[in-house]
């Protein structure tokens, strides 16, 4: 081939930030999102599906990245120059949907649905531009008891996949509350800029812990790749206010690292710092709204408590109140650190993290973190309406969690057992051979003919590679006397590797014999179980 | 709300094209898809899945409509300003993902997989520009076998559905013998655009009918709407032999339509025509390769046939015996009207069609046609390679499958039963009814708790809309009595039915009664048993 026309060639190659996916995790997947389903379904949750794409305008713009606000969803001009976009989650879509069809619906409304989501962001290790989403959500009811009960089937869920007590938390907290503390700072009254910095320097104090916190609000803080990131430049007064109230305790592994955070003064001199002392445990502090009432009053010297905040905690009062009642509370925990990436979050938000802490192949430490999370989105259904429709929902990241399943060991990656090769060991006769593998089809019997051109040699080869328990051989000598052979690949492997090591090997179950033709599908049955082989869906 | 606030608002409304799907139709396209891939692991297809967007060029353009080359694919260019598509069909990734993966998969390589495909198309009834597709496809057998099994799959994935036999029919012709027809008619020779449109009129002889092909490959047709089609201009003799060499049986219902077409003159006088006889019958003349080559010779007058139509035969020949001897020869046919419309086809193609005729709510006839088709594609896999790779596969039209089955009462749609209600009739008791519904729910019931903040009116409305089999309530006199009260909302129902109509009705089953609280499953289930509830997955 010349060098011109090698040039000209195609390159097969997916774009940078999809991949494909083989057998095990598929199955694994499958498996995963049946044991979600039927924990849903027990709560009452209904299904409904939405297209992956809709109007722009209809998705609107809640992606966290504010650097791009023109970016992070995939875009195109429809024939009619209007604007569509792959959807970048599944909940922008229900909110046109509930808004499309309102008066069909039952209100309050639950449902749940899964599908890929598409993101135009630039990809990184195990942050992929299309992936799988599994969301619940209510629409129609204001009352934390719909946030509780979301924070509960989290949980549910997370048992139901295998996931035990003590290597999960769900973790609520309340945006009202956030948004609360920064109406109590002066200094933020008018800033939106800085808000947004103060909220994702909270969202970050799980990785950078209390003091990498006070530096991301105050001048600034370089991590260990020497990174600067830019501080939100408060006051010492406001840092250490908002950094009390935000960090009581962070998940830091099986361990809970809870901060005592002393307040040494409240002056502005940025001399005076915040006292930290560090303790670890087992058990996480509950939340008391009276102390941290009082932690609130304390700072605003008299001031009146903003509504937010009140509306805040009452919000986190009731929905601790009825997590104790149901028994929930050692595993869904009030937690200060909670934030939320998405723009339209309104109330409680929460978060699912994964406690415990693994090495991976090669002795590094893993740690999963958050794999699903949500939170109450009031306005979003409302933007298509005159009212406000309240809603609450939060969304498992399918890909995330299947991982971490892998590593628990929690799902089967083993592949299954490959179907039985029926040979072609003379050409003209393929008819007969298909119609033996379809005999054994007939029999529940996962099985192949083998379709290549190879000869004996190849076709054994082949049949390994797809992991086919035996293979069934019927040459000239055979045929003439109605039999086939029957070559079980388990067994004969075993005889290898024990020929090989000069192992004593008996051979009390042949790997290779003769049945008459009519007992092919008896012989078959006979290797397959010998070797336990059984798929799951024949 | 002024005026100017009001059009400010959003519309919440789906792209044309495009639907939401609801718990029924969710429910039915699931359980399709467990019994096509039971059949498909049962031939020894493993799973494999590609993500929604490749690059552009990996994809090439193969879509029938040739009259918007740039159009029929939603198109975006990346970061890097390559350009991204959302993939139109399954096959075109596939034959992506085997050249990038080449040398891990083993050859020949079954494969299967089901997903959402994208068209930018207009859409119309029964048309949308986002829809589900289920492939099978095997990789690297050049053998007519590969072919026949692919089909023998189709017609036992039809029967694993419920679709009776002689209610479908799975229709083999060969690209190479529509090629081969083409290039005996000499001015067709230097003609692609003339060939182009004589594979189209070929594809609509099951709606036009042999007279319609004819007027197809002169003139032109004017259709029953009024709408004309321009025609082949072709010359009589080669429309004569066209016509008669892919026209022998149409499918018009459960009866087939022969042709018994006889050439009166093989002259270009415009007026001597064919002589077309209509036989309708239940039986389906077979395919006699010798006397296709016969009418051949005849036509060619003693030039040699075209070397792509006795590859073709040959095939067409093989793929016969092998269906004979597997005994699908009533079920697989090979039929000379089958074209496809995808570009990439290069041997055999094969199209499942559904022949009963059946009338919808309005009494109108409706007929389903093709459900399924694909074909040969040897050179797809080739694009990104140095040699060639045969390949062959199929395509399930899931939605327009599941609108069949639907229509032939062969999937559920029946609405499963809601769960069970548990009423809030004191509102500061919250958390109490809270842990009813989990304990329900924990005995497996499904079981919600109504979050709503109606009275017990609409608390019952709302249980009514969900389907719920019953509710539980418990006030201030049963929670003093230990008790709750168990409302049966069926029995309730027919009660009231009795009482409408006067029917003498008497209370065998109490609709409502107490029970002590710690009974609360045990009551629930008897209600459960006395109506048959059970739910698909608890």
């Amino acid at each position: 081939m010349s060098k011109e026309a090698k040039s000209n060639r195609l390159k097969a190659r997916l774009p940078r930030g999809f991949s494909d996916r083989g057998p095990a995790e598929i199955a694994a997947t499958r498996r995963m999102i049946e044991t979600i389903r039927a924990v849903y379904e027990r709560y009452g949750f209904e299904p409904v599906e939405t297209p992956a794409i809709e109007y722009t305008d209809a998705l609107g713009k809640f992606l966290p990245d504010q650097d791009r606000p023109n970016e992070g969803v995939f875009s195109f001009k429809d024939d009619d120059e209007q604007w569509l976009s792959l959807r970048y989650d599944l909940t922008a879509p229900l909110a046109r949907y509930v808004a499309e069809n309102f008066d069909q619906l039952p209100k309050p409304y639950r449902s749940y649905r899964f599908g890929w989501v598409f993101r135009n962001e630039k990809p990184g290790p195990g942050r992929f531009r299309q992936f799988m989403q599994f969301d619940a959500d209510t629409v129609g009811s204001a009352s934390p008891a719909a946030d509780a009960e979301i924070c509960m089937m989290a949980a549910d869920t997370m048992e139901a996949l295998g996931i035990p007590r003590g290597s999960y938390v769900v973790k609520v907290w309340n945006r009202k509350m956030l948004d609360g503390v920064m109406d109590a700072v002066p200094e933020l009254t008018n800033a939106p800029e800085k808000r947004t910095t103060v909220l994702r320097s909270i969202d970050k104090v799980d990785r950078v812990k209390v003091r990498g916190l006070q530096q991301l609000l105050s001048d600034g803080r370089r991590d260990e790749s020497g990174d600067f990131t830019e501080g939100a430049q408060l006051s010492t007064g406001a840092n250490n206010f908002i950094t009390m109230s935000s960090s009581a305790t962070v998940v830091t592994g099986p361990i809970f690292k809870t901060y005592n955070t002393t307040l040494i003064s409240n002056s502005d001199d940025p001399m005076v710092r915040l006292k930290i002392e560090e303790f670890e445990s087992g058990k996480r502090e509950p939340f008391d709204a009276n102390s941290y009432r009082s932690f609130v009053e304390a700072y605003l010297e008299g001031k009146p408590i903003p509504s937010s905040l009140e509306v805040g905690l009452n919000q986190l009062s009731e929905i601790s109140h009825l997590l104790q009642t149901a028994g929930y509370s050692d595993r869904v925990m009030i937690d200060r650190s909670v934030v939320r990436g998405l723009e339209y979050y309104t109330g409680p938000v929460y978060e699912v993290e994964l406690t415990f802490e693994t090495k991976d192949d090669k002795g590094w430490p893993v740690r999963f973190g958050s794999v699903a999370g949500g939170g109450r989105y009031d306005g979003l259904v409302g933007r298509f309406r005159n009212d406000e429709v309240p809603a609450t929902g939060f969304s498992i990241g399918v890909s995330r969690l299947t991982a971490a399943l892998v590593h628990l060991r929690k799902i089967d990656t083993k592949a299954e057992p490959g179907p039985v090769v029926v040979t072609v060991f003379e050409k003209d006769r393929l008819a007969d051979y298909q119609r033996m593998a379809q005999t054994l089809r007939n029999a529940g019997i996962r099985a192949e003919l083998y379709l290549g051109s190879g000869k004996m040699g190849p076709q054994l080869k082949y049949a390994d590679k797809r992991g086919a328990p035996c293979v069934v051989i019927q040459g000239g000598d055979e045929k003439a006397k109605g039999e086939v052979q029957i070559k079980d690949l388990i067994e004969g492997a075993k005889a290898a590797a024990a020929i090989a090591s000069n192992q004593e090997w008996r051979e009390t179950r042949p790997a290779q014999f003769a049945v008459k033709e009519d007992k092919l599908v008896e012989a078959v049955r006979e290797v397959l179980a010998r070797h336990d082989v059984n798929w799951a869906d024949s």
